[in-house]
């Protein structure tokens, strides 16, 4: 008999009252009592479990009764609806076969577990429920921004990782070597010779594809990538990772004010898809684990964004009562304290837009004024900085002077300076952190829960 | 006033129609008389180019005149269509901004350039007629795919690159590190000391998602990876990169019929949606780089594959009367020639299955003969394998058997191991290298040509 997913069942209520169903998942736990028992069943498919019902009659009757948390089961029954009660239909059983019964080393029980325990054990914590609602989100919202760009006429492109020259500064970045570390070949200064490596030369493994991506994005007009990239970063924060997931547009004839109406009609339509699309697991995390989540992200939808300078910021930082942990300066930094503020100052996500020159990178559009650069970063409340962008200094002239300025070495980057030889334009693009995103959909603090497997200082586990 | 993409008005010619527009893009070539001129344009939005007309009233008609391949302009003018002509439409220039003029240095000249040479050039060969086919042939096939398994209810799980556990064999992966190849620490016994690097042990960067993806599975029942790999082989061929993409699904209670029947149409999903999508990139592949693409391409969304043992396709080979460069032998592999063969008696795709265990990974399921394994390689014609996959051993005591046999490290994959414990259940799952699709797609027949930014021995440029 062919499989029928739970989902498939919740979704068609109707169709499925009184039909007979194989269903193939996983016990989250068993009651009985004498002539009957519960079994509150997910096959993984669907947010909400399924309840099947099996009664005395059955054959196994006494091992179905015994069955732990995590045992797999294969059963046949008939689709009851039962809309007196909370959950919406049962399964009467005529048959459960056990396929693989877990004894009490399984180490997800009926309890609510600590996410630092569901850490340790992260390749079963996708099984509960607060990390079903979480990576489905991720999922929905991958697909959300993959639906964005392709509707909008974004070609995807996929940009190397492993590299020779990278936007984010080499010693920010993992080195790679298929060399044996303990006999490591010398050249005749004693040095490590690299000449002998895989690809001839030092290599790392990149911590953006946007100079690559703007290759492209003078090629094919709009562009984005969406992948896995690394900082090599030795620091134990809620928010730091050594690997996450990146997405980097870049838009050919596109200034700074586009780039935002970009920047904000994307978020906007994620967040309006993942909203349709995960209700169950959205109204999980709004209730278990972020208190107000919904509302949060259905103001997001209606709300028109602030946009603002930096200078202005800093005024309105400084008029403010607030004793500070760092104290705003003109041409400084903005700190998380200070986004909060400025958040809350306008009620909503916020553009930071033409940044001090001094604290911000080389490729960045040098304003008239000589002192900033048209930069962006879009502020979100709770969540602080979700995006950050800028308009590209499109003149060749200008962007070797920064590089010399900054002390960048042009030598490895000497092709994407030519881009402003070649066909050169304005254009722009802009970076969002994919595990900042999913922290800011789900409610979740820590980005050790918004990846699958988190890689942090000390921890390459799994 | 507001930018049009040349793709707009392709799309929607009878509404732009006398309309004005403005458009941003390069000059492909321009052509003039002593009262006119052509710009053969591209905005990089569409296949094919549009056609600029430009007169002699213009105040700077002698510059746009001379115009190289390459420069950038920004140009009003109104819609003309011209069902007569070869293009569907021309732009009539009311004004002509040259933004950027490049000069004789401009590598890609209007004529035909060897993709030996743009491979020298990979920042720029987007700009070609035959690249912008490609990579966007390649951006659709990847949406395809996203739109495929994700209407079939799979979540999409990013799993992690930086590992410590793979199940390619550790010999053919990259070492990472943050420690100063020139500075190593050593440990009492001279050996370097790697509990000194950021995650306190050895690291590399995988070579596969997949057992990281069965513990998804588990839990998700349908899950699929879709991120780049990476292997160090030092082999200069083809079909060989040493950074790629790869898919990687894998069901729950799935075996190997039902792991064909999802292969097969996830192909064909792909290969309607590419064909519906890209009509003119196809046409294009099909008339410069591989007479009968389209044939080939729409003789496989109609064919049913064919499904043989591996024992039989040996039998085949030996019984037919050729001779071979590899002898087929029993319990061998199947040679390059050997599938070209297979595919060519069939008349089609083949799914060769119940391969050898000597010559197949420690996890796939050990069929009841006790010789071979379940599992399945899909050949094409043309292209070979295009994927690999297999039911996977899902018995404890048999896997760590295999383990054993095969001197499989066991302490790294402890976890996995333990998901034959913990709700373990029948399941399946396959690889599909990206690139291969997009060759088998586009007919491109070197790898170089199918990724952006190639990484091959001694080569990892730009």
């Amino acid at each position: 008999m062919k499989r029928t997913d739970v989902k498939d069942i919740y979704q068609a209520l109707d169709c499925y009252d009184g039909k007979q169903v194989y269903v193939c998942g996983w016990v989250k736990s068993v009651r009985t009592s004498k002539d009957f028992g519960f079994i509150d069943f997910s096959d993984g498919t669907f947010q909400k479990s399924a309840q099947i019902i099996f009664d005395a009659k059955l054959d196994n009757f006494v091992d179905v009764s015994k069955l732990n948390a995590g045992s797999t089961i294969l059963c046949t029954g008939n689709v009851k609806l039962t809309p007196e009660n909370k959950q919406p239909f049962e399964i009467v059983a005529t048959n459960v076969e056990v396929f693989c019964a877990t004894d009490n080393t399984y180490p997800l029980q009926k309890k609510q577990h600590s996410v630092e325990f569901l850490r340790e054990i992260a390749y079963l914590r996708p099984r509960t429920n607060l990390f079903q609602a979480v990576f489905r989100i991720r999922s929905v919202a991958a697909m959300a921004i993959h639906l964005y760009f392709q509707q909008n006429g974004y070609v995807y492109v996929n940009t190397p990782l492993l590299t020779t020259a990278d936007c984010e500064g080499s010693d920010q970045m993992f080195k790679v070597t298929t060399l044996d570390f303990n006999n490591l070949p010398k050249d005749k200064d004693g040095k490590v010779d690299m000449s002998q490596d895989l690809f001839g030369k030092l290599a790392y493994i990149t911590g953006s594809g946007q100079l690559h991506g703007e290759a492209f994005a003078l090629a094919f007009n709009k562009i984005y990538t969406f992948g896995p990239t690394f900082r090599t970063e030795n620091s134990n924060t809620k928010t730091h990772a050594n690997e996450f997931w990146m997405i980097e547009p870049e838009m050919a004839f596109c200034d700074l004010e586009e780039l935002m109406d970009i920047e904000e009609e994307m978020l906007k339509f994620v967040v309006n898809f993942v909203l349709s699309s995960c209700p169950n697991e959205l109204e999980l995390l709004d209730k278990f684990v972020s208190k107000g989540l919904l509302e949060k992200l259905n103001n997001l939808v209606s709300s028109k964004f602030v946009r603002v300078d930096h200078a202005e910021v800093i005024k309105i930082l400084k008029a403010a009562d607030v004793k500070w942990e760092f104290e705003p300066e003109d041409g400084g930094d903005i700190a998380k304290e200070h986004e909060k503020y400025i958040t809350e100052y306008f009620g909503g996500p916020v553009f930071v837009k033409n940044w001090p020159k001094d604290i911000k990178a080389f490729y960045m559009k040098l304003n008239p004024d000589n002192k900033t650069v048209a930069a962006v970063d879009l502020v979100v409340p709770l969540a602080g900085e979700l995006m950050g962008g800028s308009q590209r200094e499109e003149n060749y002239d200008k962007i070797v002077g920064r590089c010399k300025e900054m002390g960048v070495d042009m030598e490895p980057i000497d092709w994407y300076l030519n881009l402003r030889k070649f066909g050169s334009c304005v254009h722009s693009g802009f970076g969002m952190g994919f595990e900042r995103l999913v922290m800011y959909l789900t409610g979740i603090e820590n980005i050790r829960d918004a990846i699958p497997f988190p890689r942090t200082p000390q921890n390459c586990n799994y």
